[in-house]
């Protein structure tokens, strides 16, 4: 989730990054006392993401900066219209710019792309969800973004839910258990709120992965025939996740296929930045 | 640049962020003394960037595990190259594989991007160079990319250079002076390290900004023939800057009109992961 | 799990509290030159948790201190039992001392607690599971603990798995759906991967609840009786989690009504440092 | 002392460990718009600490949440009373809930059973003191709860007064020189404001002590008969400190000899959280 | 610059450092409920700087203390003058006096020996500018001093300009191109914003440096003779530093040779804490 | 006391507020595989102070660095002595230089201020101590400083000692107590290893505070005959600390009235810089 925290630590930090020692151009050429009021203008179409993020970057350069956000995360946009509006002393919105709209124009980015996706697959049980693709220290914003634009998350990280793969699998059956047993023996173990996903390549390794009782069972690049054929040997005894080619080509016929879950890499590491501009109003000039 | 104390704190915070308390999936399933090889391997051409960063995310996951880079950041690969050797517990390379990835793919990205702009503009005198519109935390790792690719640094922060945009020229000019006084008076003020960039919007904007004596000036948003009645009206009495309106299909004609600097936001706002894998080798198995 | 960073983060926050500007007594007291060794004796029986945690102690107040490890986390011991022994300069040795058996007899106290519910349920299908009631700042530490002495994990946080008490479900049905309604639209909205648990107080809450497809049910403060009862409705249908009144008087008759899960807080949240002694030996002296 | 940075910094770290990314829980089954209120209840009796505690893991979880303390921290109270009362955003309170009774638990369970020593030295000369035996990284917490009971602290790090033992006695006569000399000439080198602490085994070992002017001498693990014997020696000299075989049945006798301070490592290293609960009522359910 | 976050951070590590766990005095000795009023009284006459941060050390003690400065930074002052008003709880206010003079009288002492130096060169085109020898971890404290006082800065840091000096220039030709054949290749490589400045020891050096194009001459230890000679020589086409030998007594003869900037290390690796006092007056007594 | 993390804490810090991304001039300019060595050298006469500092510097720039301390602190030295010596990347060695300079010569500045006030009292009982007059974030390193010229510690801060200054004894007796009574009072609060240090002003004030117990009187701003009277007064029953109107030409005199301990505040708040040079040996050039 995208708490007042997590926003607060992410802004903090970028807004450092840009200006370790301050704005030499604000503080240099802008007198202390102007004022100005801007507004974030979409310049093209979209669904906005990121609105409390953008208004940290304001207030936390000057918590004098008025941020009124126009429309809620996860609202369709066309060009030119108003998202959010800034009033204040002109320095800091001079300085904080930049920063909110990266984060804006990031998390939009992500919002818009997810609900191309998410369109996609109307009328299907399908629903799109993330991958841990994601860029390395956003993966909070980037996930309520993909939510914003209609999709749903995956386990947030390592540290929540298993995901075994051909790897993790061939290690587990080394000692000559077969993967039914070494999956059972593995749940054992685990926390008992653990969700276990298994990912297989081939349909024949459906049968011995539903043996061991999985939440979750992921099929790996299969053709959308195999897709079918595994959704239909499944038969509800686990969610059947589709994986790998995936691209708004692909994915309604995927949908199609019956898989309760898609997961889209290309939701979060690709996705190009929205344009956003700020436009600034220097009040009296 | 890429100092090793930058790398360090970003790959730290990639890993938390990814495995708070723990990989489940390798501490449940893995033996712990596993050992396993990987090859980072190309699956398309591109530009090699992020070799000490994908080297920290295994080494900080656990120093035992060894990692060889088989090319130098800056090298064009092509599909089937590998790129670097990792040799080490296997629990430890499952877990730090995604995060390794993440940076090297976006790295990558950064820097096959550019190249490709690069390219176009070679045989001028233009040189490519990013902007602020960089990935919020990772400036440092993504500048670095951009010079992989054969690509410039513009300033990295508020802090280290002036650029005066329009709105700051209309607080500056407000009290009556005009804007070649009023950036006389601000040099007055200003380290005499800053260096001093004003972006103007128009050719007759040219003049009465050289007359203050600045370091570079930005063309922003010119047309072609604009820019090359500018960079003649200029004459070498700054570095002339090109901005806005820059793509793959423009750029070589921008160059060709004989600006020193042209700035590509898109360089860092909208690179995409570069397609790179892990293949794993698990010892014995 | 207990990763080398969050021991190193824990350990060092730990040394920084007992010793911000040094330690006055070794420093104006004892030679720096000075070597001495010591033992970790067992003062009482038990089982030992928290070896790399209290080397860390000593590793992170001068790396030249050695410690070597003379059992594994898990281990169980007797009174006059040495655990580990540790060589190096005195004056580190007597600094990390405190700091290193805080850590070590906290931890074995919980296993050796948790070792001993273990044991009232041997021969049972219950596992003895922690809770959310551990120490602020502690609770991976302690969770290795609970493991040392033989009992499993429950979610480690809020962010891993969802967990609906009656307040939760009070505020879920106020719109007037029914408890199956509300929870089937949740689970729409949650992650697929994100196991879910109710909590219910009584017997005809059960069968709204595994209508709606959960993946624990906690029965809360039930007699043994409707323990009983409530397993066999079940039937096989969820995890089932006794929860309340749980001591080491009644967790054996809790487990032999056939749940699958029985979470202690007093496992962390009372457990009481074991009588862990450090014997040292000046060298020479 | 328990300052506000302390606080601050010790709630916001166990609201992180607690909740990473976010309340699964509370974020996907409880309506943002949601309030409640809720209520502080004693289960059993005992005396009250952490009111200050308590009330920031509320208010740094959501600042809109009221908490209204009814009781300071050391009163007593009896099973049934309400200490304190929380009103605001039911997300933020179902949220907040654990850690702030995990806080409010402990730190009530150190004043309790401090506040049973207290008891038993009426009426004499002693104080109860706590150690350094505390909770890692919560020690200005649990030395505030002993005041809270009405307990004293002893010194609060390593840094801040010097406690020589056995061993580092054994180091500083060494070099042949007599218990005496070597104390006087460590004095001469301490700063003039760091107390002087020895501990002494046996009684003949006290005169060579005092000679050398100490603040405090601690009898550690001594008869009550040595004890009387040791006050009537030291006759006023130092302050006296007995230590070692402390517990609520002989604290009361140890008194009784005369000593001045009674340190009691069971107050912080193995008190047991009290019972409190939090009664929530959800408005308008 | 001196943004509030820089403030925030200094200050918040000095009162950690000056009270890790709270002032024994105040807490023990004063009620708390005590109310007190203090002046900032200069005891000597000096030039005042650092407002801002000696009003945080008592905000961020206690935000209940009001602070109202009397006089702006950069303001010149008399013995006996009041510089600010304190009022608020007495306990916050004796906590954090110490540390709220410590700043203040520190960067006072910096922009009062600025000052004097500025005034050494009135009527002169020549700039006071400080240098890197600034009190680790307080080089935007000094720099903002060093402005107070009517310097001017040099750059922030060895990011942000370039300074080549003789080391750096032997490494440079080493493989046997002249300096201005090296100084424009480096050139080549550097971002455009980056300001290039190049030190020089004798006046022969001075051409081939021109010759690659520099934004500033260093002039290193130069006779007044030989600066002139050089300010001569360099005949406007970069700006002109003299450093080295630079003190009251010679600075003025310096800035009359006609140099643009004069680089005065003494300004902050010397200068004395200036005498301010702070004169409380407890409410009532 | 100056341990290894206190070091580390403080170095990294200057580094990064240094070059927080790079050192432009040596990444641009020096080639990566330039090698140097470098010497330490005095420019001036003083006593050595913070080679572990000093050393640390590079060592976190580059650990392939090594640095040879060639006098230990405390080392009297004169012009020309080389006292240091540092071999390794010239890179690293040309970024670090500056930051390592600053410390040692801040350090060895305040050894050396401190060694001629200790010889002004050689043959006398009185000590020289420092103050809480340190620069912030450096107090640890000056009180090393301190030591390494010869004089002794002040309380570390407002946490370890207790001094109840004028202000301080008005809120104490402001119920009508006199100052014996209250300073009893406060003592039967105050933590037993406290030391109780007490400023008073006149001689008639010394005898109710010694009537109290103290463990130190300060006579604060004495002429001498009054110090002469104080300490006959005090008669050994107490620590007697002369503070106020210590210089280099007073401090014998003071020493000489008998008094055990002089706090003098200039010897970190106006202590200037030693001048001490890297002289810099490219191999090869």
């Amino acid at each position: 989730m995208l708490t007042p925290p997590v926003i607060d630590r992410v802004v903090r930090a970028a807004l450092d990054e840009d200006a370790p020692w301050g704005d030499l151009t604000s503080e240099y050429l802008i007198p202390a006392d102007s004022v100005a009021t801007a507004d974030l203008v979409a310049r093209e179409a979209g669904v906005f993401s990121g609105g409390q993020v953008f208004a940290a970057a304001f207030a936390l350069t000057d918590p004098r900066v008025d941020v009124e956000l126009r429309v809620a995360d996860g609202t369709p946009f066309s060009p030119g219209d108003v998202l959010a509006s800034v009033t204040g002393p002109a320095r800091a919105i001079l300085t904080a710019e930049r920063i909110g709209l990266n984060f804006a124009q990031r998390m939009s980015g992500v919002a818009t792309v997810t609900a191309r996706y998410v369109a996609e697959v109307a009328g299907t049980r399908a629903r799109i969800v993330d991958t841990r693709k994601t860029t390395p220290g956003l993966r909070a914003l980037e996930r309520h973004a993909v939510r914003s634009g209609g999709g749903h998350n995956h386990r947030h990280s390592l540290s929540d839910a298993v995901m075994a793969k051909d790897n993790h699998l061939a290690l587990l059956t080394r000692g000559g258990a077969s993967v039914t047993e070494a999956l059972i023996a593995a749940k054992a173990r685990l926390p008992h709120t653990a969700h276990l996903e298994v990912e297989v390549d081939r349909l024949d390794q459906i049968e011995p992965v539903l043996a061991a009782g999985v939440g979750t069972i992921m099929l790996d690049n299969f053709s959308l025939a195999d897709l079918q054929a595994g959704v239909a040997q499944v038969a509800g005894r686990a969610t059947v996740e589709a994986s790998g080619g995936v691209s708004l080509d692909t994915v309604g016929a995927i949908a199609r296929t019956g898989v309760d879950v898609i997961s889209v890499g290309a939701l979060t590491h690709s996705a190009r930045a929205l344009d956003l501009g700020l436009d600034i109003r220097i009040d009296g000039s």
